[in-house]
This record gives C-alpha cells, sequence and structure tokens, in this order.
C-alpha cells in the first residue's frame, strides 16, 4: 500500500491507496501542533502496511537533500510549526521511502498525471486562496533547486486604479500580497465571495494573475496552468485573466490555445492528495 | 568525434572535440543568409567523422518534438533565416544524432558542467547584450517545456527615476526593452560602454536586472544565476545587482550566499560552444 499527506496550514489529509492510486481509506486531521496533529497521523497510517509515503507540504520547506534541516517545515507564520523535522518524524515512524515536496508541486504532479495536464511532461499549479503558492512539475519531475518555488511572491506592476499598498509582510504589493483573499477583503471591505459583481475588482484582480502568469511563461514555459483555490471559484476570472494574457504578452511567444492553457483543476480539492500518492508510487521506481 | 555549433545573429562557432570535449578544431563563420552560412559550416563539418552533434541556435526557435516544425528557428526579427529548417538541414547531410536547444540553454549547460555552476544540477544563465536572454539547466537538463524560455521579456515595475518609454517592439518596457544594450544607448544617446561612470544609470540597471533575478528565483529556485553579455563587462554592476535583490527579496526566500548565487559565467565567451558540445554528447548515451 502506498500512504499520502497533503499536509495543509487548515488541516492534514491523509490517504492510503494501492499502487493503481485507487484511495482505499481517507481521513482529514486539523493542524494544531505537530504533537497532536503528528499523533492522529499515526494513528491512522498504523493501521497499514506501507510500501512508500509522499508528502506535500505546507511551508516554506527545506527540499535540499545537502541541508542538515532537508525534510523540516522551516520559517512557516504557523509558530508552532517553525523549525518541525517533519519528514524526519515520519521517517522514524514507518521505515521506509519518503517522497517529500511542497504542496502544489504535489498538486502540479497530480494534475499531471491525473487531471487537466494529463499527457503533459510540464505544467504550473498555483493557488489563490489565503495566500498564493505555485509548485511546477518539469520533465515530469516536481521542480525544485536550491529550494522550491515561491511563485505567489513575484513582482507586479500596480494597475492604474489601485492604490492599494499591499499586504504580504514581506513584500506588501507582491502578488499574493495584492491579489490573494485576504488582500481582496482588507481593499474592499468584504470577503471575496461577496464581491462577485463588482467588475472593476475582477479587472484588477485579472491584471495582477495575468502579470504572473505572463512570468510564469517566460520563464519555464510550462505546457499547461492550473489556477486553483478558493478565489479561483469566481469562474468568470478566466476569460478576464486569458484576455489580459494576451494583451501583456502581445504574440510574443507561442502558447496552446488560451483556452486550453489557463484552467481549472481537472481534480478539484484532490490534486494535492493524488499528487502525494504518485510521489509515494515515484518512490517505489 | 562530437561537432557543435553555437548559431548566433551575428556569427556561428563551430566546433569539433573528442568525447572529453576537449576542442581539436573551430571556426567563425558570419551569420548572413543560411544557405552562405550553411554552406561554410557543411564545409567545416565535412573535414571531420562526427558521432552526434549539439546545436544551440538564437532564435525563436522550436523545440517542441511533436510539433511540424520542430528544429525550425521560426519568428526571428532576422528576416533571411525566418522559418528555416536549420535541424532538418543538418539532419540531412549528417545522418547522426543532433541535439537542439536555444543558444542561451546551451550557455547554462555548458556554465553548469565546466563553469561557474560546476557541480549544481541547476542554473540561469542570463545575456545582457544587444538582446537579453536568458536559458536554464533543471535536474541537469535544459529547461524546455511547450516552447524554450524568453527570460528577457518579463515585466519589470520602473524605476521612479526613470521614464524611457523602452524599445521592445513587443512589450516596449519589459526587461529587454529597458536594459538591454541598445535601451541604455537610445536612453542615453550614448553606447552602453560609455556610460561607466555615471552612478545613476547603473543604479537604475541593476534595479531591473534585479526584479528580473527575483522572478528567477521564485519561479525557478536555481542553485546559481549566471549574468554574461556585453552589458555586464561593467563589473560594478554585480555588486549593486545583489544589493537591489536583497532589498526587494527580504530575506523571504533561502539562496546561496548572493556572491556566490550572482556570478559572472566561469567559460567567458565559450560557454556556447562547451554546451553545444555536451548537447551531442548526451546524444550518445
Ligand atoms: N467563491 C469565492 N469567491 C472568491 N473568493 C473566495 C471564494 N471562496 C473562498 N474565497 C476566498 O479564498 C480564500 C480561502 O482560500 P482557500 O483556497 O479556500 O483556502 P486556503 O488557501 O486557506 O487553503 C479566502 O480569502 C476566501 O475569502
Ligand atoms: N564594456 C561594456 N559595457 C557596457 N556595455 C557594453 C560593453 N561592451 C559591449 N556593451 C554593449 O553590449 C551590447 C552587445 O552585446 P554583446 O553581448 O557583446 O553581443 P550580442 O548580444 O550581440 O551577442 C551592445 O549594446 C554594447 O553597447
Ligand atoms: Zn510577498
Ligand atoms: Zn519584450
Amino acid at each position: 500500500m502506498l500512504g499520502a499527506i497533503e499536509a495543509g496550514g487548515t488541516k492534514f489529509v491523509c490517504a492510503v491507496s494501492n499502487r493503481s492510486l485507487e484511495i482505499q481509506d481517507r481521513v482529514s486531521i486539523p493542524t494544531t501542533t505537530p504533537e497532536e496533529t503528528l499523533e492522529k497521523v499515526f494513528s491512522f497510517f498504523d493501521q497499514y502496511e506501507l510500501e512508500a509515503m509522499g508528502i506535500g507540504s505546507f511551508g516554506p520547506i527545506d527540499v535540499n537533500k545537502a541541508s542538515s534541516t532537508y525534510g523540516y517545515i522551516t520559517t512557516t507564520p504557523k509558530t508552532a510549526w517553525k523549525n518541525t523535522d517533519f519528514l524526519g518524524q515520519m521517517k522514524n515512524r514507518y521505515n521506509i521511502p519518503i517522497g517529500w515536496t511542497t504542496d502544489v508541486n504535489a498538486a502540479a504532479l497530480g494534475e499531471l498525471e491525473k487531471g487537466a495536464a494529463k499527457g503533459k511532461s510540464s505544467c504550473v499549479y498555483l493557488t489563490v486562496g489565503t495566500g498564493i503558492g505555485g509548485g511546477a512539475v518539469v520533465n515530469g519531475e516536481p521542480l525544485e533547486g536550491f529550494g522550491h518555488p515561491e511563485m505567489g511572491h513575484v513582482l507586479v506592476r500596480m494597475h492604474p486604479d489601485d492604490d492599494f499598498e499591499g499586504i504580504c509582510p514581506y513584500h506588501k504589493n507582491c502578488l499574493e500580497g495584492l491579489a490573494s483573499g485576504p488582500a481582496l477583503e482588507k481593499r474592499y471591505g468584504e470577503k471575496a465571495q461577496n464581491l462577485t459583481n463588482k467588475q472593476n475588482v475582477w479587472e484588477i484582480q485579472a491584471y495582477y494573475l495575468a502579470q504572473a502568469l505572463m512570468n510564469y511563461t517566460l520563464i519555464l514555459s510550462p505546457e499547461r496552468i492550473i489556477l486553483g483555490g478558493g478565489v479561483m471559484k469566481q469562474q468568470h476570472l478566466f476569460p478576464l485573466i486569458r484576455k489580459e494574457f494576451n494583451s501583456l504578452m502581445k504574440g510574443y511567444v507561442n502558447t496552446p490555445d488560451l483556452d486550453e492553457y489557463i484552467v481549472s483543476p481537472g481534480l478539484g480539492d484532490d490534486a494535492g492528495i493524488t499528487g502525494s500518492l504518485i510521489l509515494a508510487l515515484n518512490e517505489l521506481d
């Protein structure tokens, strides 16, 4: 059996599957302290005979195998989890191979194997929710280098009608600081889900997201860009983003048809756990 | 023997080497028309018994193996070369495996194997010259997806002291439009090499390049960023770029020490031809 954890800031989804990735059992555990949460994680997995495991974790995390803190959740704003040796504790408990990457890299992998990027060898997965986080797959592998991508914090140009200062604690008006759910709420004094009919809100939002997508395209040249997370529930954002993307890119690079290029997740909320199961499977190759 | 071409807009460098990448012979051929240039390329390689070849080409080029124009130079501003089946003509002449990527991807590969990123598995190579072009290696492989990176055209925020409109024919004030050699020349009325002592010029230049490097870092997380090309002969730009990078990034992601992270090419002008020889070698694996 394969085990997988999609470790999010709000909840941990744990699942087990066979090698065909058919999920046999799953559980959702609230993210409280490492002690409390991991105890419940252990109780779940202890029931099964696991061959390998995959973890897609919230972060920032250390993915650098040469580093002494490889496998740690590092400088996260969730203070109880700062400097937690998450992978090490899992390895101590289960002496099996464990794949390890970010939650959004795992989601990108899931979408590539079974979702909106099926049959491709590269994609970007961006979640626009409480924060903005991005992961990618290149040549079939989760994208990592010195560390992992943090695509939500790219710098964008201000929209001429927007003078919001931004809420990113590091960069103020980076993409996350301007276009995350809480940024919309702060700027307009209402939850993002209540702004649906305010056309100007979404034109500005599309302008920021399209700039980020242009940069991802110019730098990574992925075959698909998948946009998930709460804010992207506003489906009317997709055509606005495609239009802005076109008017920014001015035809400079070839992309797939934009209706196929900039898309919703094919796996809905299961991208991350699916990708984490694939990480487990890849450990067995 | 291995053959390699670094195909640039001004000149083609052709070389042959043994499998240890020791160059045995090389020649430089002006880039005129495809007929004229390729005839001289053929004369050079016809002298040797080649096992495999590698080409790092100016572009844009088609690197998508599923495409009917794979191996073509496509929408290049050098009109004589538009829609030229460069790879096809080489394959017709020499019935051997031929590796094919962009000039800057080849340079990144050369720097990774033998230059400033030796021992790493990822790097970005950016040339700041007549244009601004970037390539990358991820997991030891040149970065490609639907197409190839065009990192020189990322969007940047305008410096408050700069109201230059930019010269990119597509985007006006993208990075290339603001920070290439000809952009400097147009803005200040003097060739970039004559602006050495104008402190304000280089502070603005560093601001633009640092934004691009921040985006590359957030999106790709490379282990090294190598900056080459004519404009980077201004060595004093390096500390300015590192300083701007720090003040933009605000410590949000871990990088190697910036003195080791943002560096000059280790191979000087030989990065591209070296990388193209490695492409040839990789065809034999
Ligand atoms: N239908 C919606 N339209 C716009 N924004 C939404 C919608 N649903 C949720 N959001 C916003 O998305 C954010 C939550 O993102 P979500 O992806 O659901 O969770 P998280 O990022 O915490 O995993 C909140 O800021 C919320 O206001
Ligand atoms: N020492 C220098 N300082 C600043 N700019 C330079 C210097 N040398 C060349 N350049 C500029 O670099 C550009 C040429 O770039 P280069 O990399 O040499 O060629 P190319 O990009 O055509 O291959 C020109 O715009 C030139 O003004
Ligand atoms: Zn930020
Ligand atoms: Zn441009």
